[in-house]
C-alpha cells in the first residue's frame, strides 16, 4: 500500500496545537523522526518554519503522504479537540493504515470513549491506544507524566519514546503502560480528579489563614514557601507560593485579589466523581472540589445570598502556632483526598480486570505532572510493600501523618466553622476520617428508616441472614425477609 | 385489529408484584375498571382470588387479550424491573397497539431511557410516559405521589385516573403533568435524591444527640416526636421516631443497635448526583449522602481504620440547650438539601426544555411520597410568589430559617468535630451557605494556579475580558489572552 523507502519517520503526530507542537518537538528534541501534521497546512509549515531546527520533522499535507512517512508498524499520535473531531480523525486515517498500526489518541478523552473506540479499531487490526497525558505545555515540551493505555504490542513500539520523552524523577521515567484500552485515560482522569481535591484544600488553607490569621498574601507567599520545604514539597504548593507573591502590575494590588473569584472546570474532576459514583468509592474530597467550583460560578444565587444573610462573624483569636495546626491539616486532608484517589484506581482497575499497580501509578506521576510531589515517593513504598493494601491512610506513613495532622484539622475546621470560612474540602475530610475509624455509624438507623417505610429489610449485628420488621402490625415482629 | 365490544377497562396494568397490584387496586377501588396481565399467568390469576372483591378487574392471559381489553386510546402501565425487562415488555406490546395508544412506565428509569424510549415508540405513534411514583407499597395502595411525564395527549387520558388514586392534601391531589418526555422520572430521581440528603441529616443529628448529649434511643424518639410537631413536621421524622422507640423483640435491645450499620443504595440518589454534575448544580447535600452510605458498606477499611486509630475523644460538654441547637441545625440544614434539589429541578427542566412548575412539585410532594412534609407549603408558597426565584434560601421563610438555625448548625459542627462524630450533611450544608454568602471565594487563587501550570486565563475583578500572566518570563506582566 505505500512506498516503504518514504517511511523514515520514527512516530507521526497530527495536531499541531500547543499540546501537540510541544509534544513533538520533545520527540524531536530527543532524536526520534517525527512526521507531523495538521489540518490546515499552514500550520504545519508555520510549525517547521519556527521549530524545524529542534531535530528531524517530515512535513506532509496530505494524511495518505504522513501515514506513508511513518516507518512500520506505524504509531501517530493524534492531538485533536476530544470528541467529534477526534473520531474524525481517527475515520480518516483508519482507511490508511495497516494491521498492526497503532493510533493513539493523547486528548483528555473520557475513558469511556477510548474503551469503544478501541473495540471498534480492533476489528481493522489496528491497535487503537488512549494516552493520559499531564504536565500542561511545559510538560508537554520538557517532560509531562504520561499515561498510556492499550495493547502490550502497542506499547512494544511507543514504550520506547514516551519513557525517553517523559519527566524522569531518579533515573525513573514518569510513563507507564498502565493496562489495556481504557486504563492509561481512566488514571489520567483520577490524577485530574485529585488535582482538583489538592488545589481545593490549597484555596481553603490560604482562606483561612488570611481571613481568620489576617496574613496577606505576601505573607502568605512566604508561608507557602516554607511548606513547600517539608512533607508537603510539591508543584502545586510552590506555584501558589508565585502565585500568592505576585503582584498585578497595573494595579499593584495583590494579583489574588483582581482575579475574579469563580473557578472554571473544563469536565474531567466530573467525570471522576461521576465514575466512582458507578464504582462505589467515595471520593467527598474530590467531589467537594468540583462543587466548590460550582458554587463560586453561581452569580445570582451569589449575590442573593450575599444581600441576605450578614457575612461578617467574629473570627476566633488564634495565635502563630495556628499556622502549624493549618499546614498538619492540609498535609491530613491531602492524604485522605489521595488515599480516596487510589481506593478508585484499585476499583477501576478491578472493575475492567485492568491490572494497574497503583504503586506504580505514584511513581509516574512523581515528575512532570501537576500533582507532582515528594509524598508520592511514600505512596509508592506503601503499594510496594503491601500491593493489596485496603487503604492508604492505614499506612504507618500515612497514619502517623493523619495522627499527626487530626489536632489540626479538628482546629481548622472549628476555627473556620465559627468565623464563617467555607471549608468543604477540610470539613470533609475530617468526616470520612472520622467515619471510616467509628465503630458504630448511624447509617443503622437509616436502614431502619428504609425497612419502616418501603421493607427494604436489614442485617442484624447479632445474626446472619435478611431481615423485616412488621411495622405496620400492632406487635412488630422481627422476620427473616 | 381489536373487537371493539370486548374493550371495557379504562386501563391496563402489566406486571402484578406489590407495587404493581398494589396500584391495580387503588385504581378499581376508585371505580376505575383495569386490565390486569402478568407474564406468569398464576400470579394474574393469585391477584384477581385475593384482591378481586377491590373492584372491576379483566384478566387476560395473553398480552394480546389484556390490550383488546382496554378502551381506545388504550393507556396501559408497565411495571416491571426496571432495564432489559422494561424493554422487553414494550417490544411486545408495541405491535398490538394503535396510534394514540399510551404506555406508561411506572417503575425506576433513568429519565435518559424514558427520553429515549419515548422517541423511539413516537415513530409508531405511541405516546411513551414515564411515570415517577413515590410512597413505596403503602403509598401505591393507598395514595402515592405520582410524577407524570409525557404529552399532552398522554395526560389527558391517564389525568383523571391517577389524579384519583393519588394523595390528596387540602382537597389537591399529588399528581401532575411534570412535563415532557422524560420530566417526570427526572422530577421522581431528584425527589428521591432529596430523600438521600434528609434521611443523612436525621441520622447525623441522631448520632450526634447520642455520642454527644448522651441520650438513648428511647428518649431520643421523644425527641423526634416532640420536633414532629414543630416545623421539621415530616413522615421522615415520625417514622424515625418510631424506629428509635422500637425494641427488638429478641434481644429488648434498642432495635436500631441490633441492624447492621452498613445503609444500602439501589442507585437514585447516586444517579441524581451524576445529573447535578452534567447540569453544574452543587447538590453536595445528595452527594454527601451518598457518599456516606458508601462509606458505611466499606466494612475492610472500616476495620482496618479501627485498629489504627483510636475512637474516643472527649465529647465537648452539653447543656440541655443543645437539644434545641440540633433542631434548628436540622431544620436549616435540610433548607439548604432542597435548595439545592429545587436547583436541580430547575436546571433540568431549563436544560431539557420542559417547563417544570418548581413549585407544583413542591404541591404534589405533600402527601403520598417518603419526603412529605409539612415545610413543602412554604416551598410552594415562595415560587407561586416568585416563580423565577434565584434561590430557595434567600425566600423570606427560609432565610428566617438558615438565619435561626446558623448558629445551631455552627455548634452541632464544631461539638461534633471536636467529638469525633461525622457529619458530613451538616458540614456540608453549613459550607455550602458559608461559601455562597461569601463576598470573596478563594477560587480567585484555583485560577490563579489554573493560569500558572497550564495557561487557563482568568477573568478581572476591575475590567472585561479574558487575561493570562506571563508566569514563564522575568517581569511577568498581565496580557489580554
Amino acid at each position: 500500500m505505500t512506498d516503504e523507502t518514504r517511511a523514515t519517520a520514527d512516530i507521526g503526530l497530527t495536531g499541531l496545537a500547543v499540546m501537540g507542537s510541544n509534544l513533538a518537538r520533545n520527540m524531536a528534541r530527543h532524536g526520534h523522526t517525527v512526521a507531523v501534521h495538521n489540518r490546515t497546512t499552514s500550520k504545519m509549515t508555520d510549525f517547521l518554519d519556527a521549530h524545524g531546527s529542534d531535530g528531524d520533522f517530515v512535513g506532509s499535507e496530505s494524511l495518505s503522504d504522513f501515514v506513508a512517512s511513518i516507518k512500520q508498524p506505524r504509531a501517530i499520535i493524534i492531538m485533536v479537540k476530544a470528541g467529534e473531531a477526534t473520531d474524525a480523525v481517527i475515520d480518516e486515517l483508519t482507511g490508511l493504515l495497516d494491521d498492526g498500526d497503532i493510533l493513539v489518541d493523547a486528548g483528555n478523552a473520557h475513558f469511556a470513549d477510548t474503551v469503544r473506540r478501541q473495540q471498534a479499531l480492533e476489528e481493522h487490526g489496528i491497535h487503537f491506544v488512549g494516552m493520559g497525558v499531564s504536565g500542561g505545555e511545559e510538560g508537554a515540551l520538557n517532560g509531562p507524566s504520561i499515561m498510556v493505555g492499550g495493547s502490550d504490542h502497542a506499547y512494544e513500539r511507543l514504550g520506547p519514546i514516551v519513557e525517553d520523552i517523559a519527566a524522569q524523577v531518579d533515573g525513573t521515567p514518569c510513563a507507564a503502560h498502565v493496562g489495556p484500552d481504557g486504563a492509561g485515560h481512566f488514571v489520567k482522569m483520577v490524577h485530574n480528579g485529585i488535582e482538583y481535591a489538592d488545589m481545593q484544600l490549597i484555596a481553603e488553607a490560604y482562606d483561612v489563614l488570611r481571613s481568620v490569621a489576617g496574613q496577606e498574601p505576601a505573607e502568605l507567599a512566604e508561608v507557602f514557601r516554607r511548606w513547600n520545604e517539608g512533607d508537603l514539597e510539591s508543584f502545586l504548593i510552590e506555584i501558589a507560593a508565585d502565585v500568592l507573591a505576585h503582584v498585578d502590575a497595573d494595579t499593584g494590588r495583590p494579583f489574588v485579589d483582581v482575579v475574579a473569584d469563580s473557578a472554571e472546570q473544563k469536565g474531567t474532576g466530573r467525570w471522576t466523581v461521576q465514575v466512582a459514583l458507578d464504582l462505589g468509592v467515595p471520593v467527598t474530597g474530590i467531589a467537594e472540589a468540583v462543587f466548590a467550583r460550582s458554587v463560586s460560578g453561581h452569580d445570582a444565587q451569589r449575590e442573593a445570598a450575599q444581600k441576605v444573610f450578614e457575612e461578617k462573624l467574629d473570627a476566633p483569636e488564634v495565635g502563630e502556632d495556628f499556622v502549624e495546626d493549618v499546614r498538619t491539616a492540609l498535609f491530613a486532608a491531602k492524604v485522605v483526598a489521595y488515599a480516596q484517589g487510589f481506593d478508585m484506581i484499585v476499583e477501576g482497575s478491578n472493575e475492567h480486570d485492568w491490572g494497574i499497580h497503583a504503586g506504580e501509578m505514584a511513581t509516574i506521576w512523581r515528575g512532570g505532572c501537576i500533582i507532582r510531589a515528594k509524598f508520592l515517593d511514600r505512596i509508592r513504598e506503601a503499594f510496594d510493600d503491601e500491593p493489596d493494601l485496603t487503604t492508604l491512610m492505614t499506612q504507618e506513613y500515612f497514619a502517623t501523618a493523619l495522627r499527626e495532622g487530626e489536632r489540626g484539622l479538628r482546629r481548622v475546621v472549628t476555627t473556620a466553622t465559627a468565623a464563617g470560612v467555607p471549608v468543604p474540602g477540610f470539613a470533609g475530610a475530617l468526616s470520612y476520617f472520622d467515619a471510616l475509624r467509628r465503630d458504630r455509624l448511624p447509617a443503622a438507623l437509616i436502614q431502619g428508616l428504609r425497612d419502616n417505610f418501603g421493607a427494604h429489610t436489614y442485617e442484624r449485628v447479632d445474626r446472619d441472614g435478611t431481615f423485616h420488621t412488621q411495622w405496620a402490625t400492632d406487635d412488630r415482629k422481627e422476620v427473616e425477609a
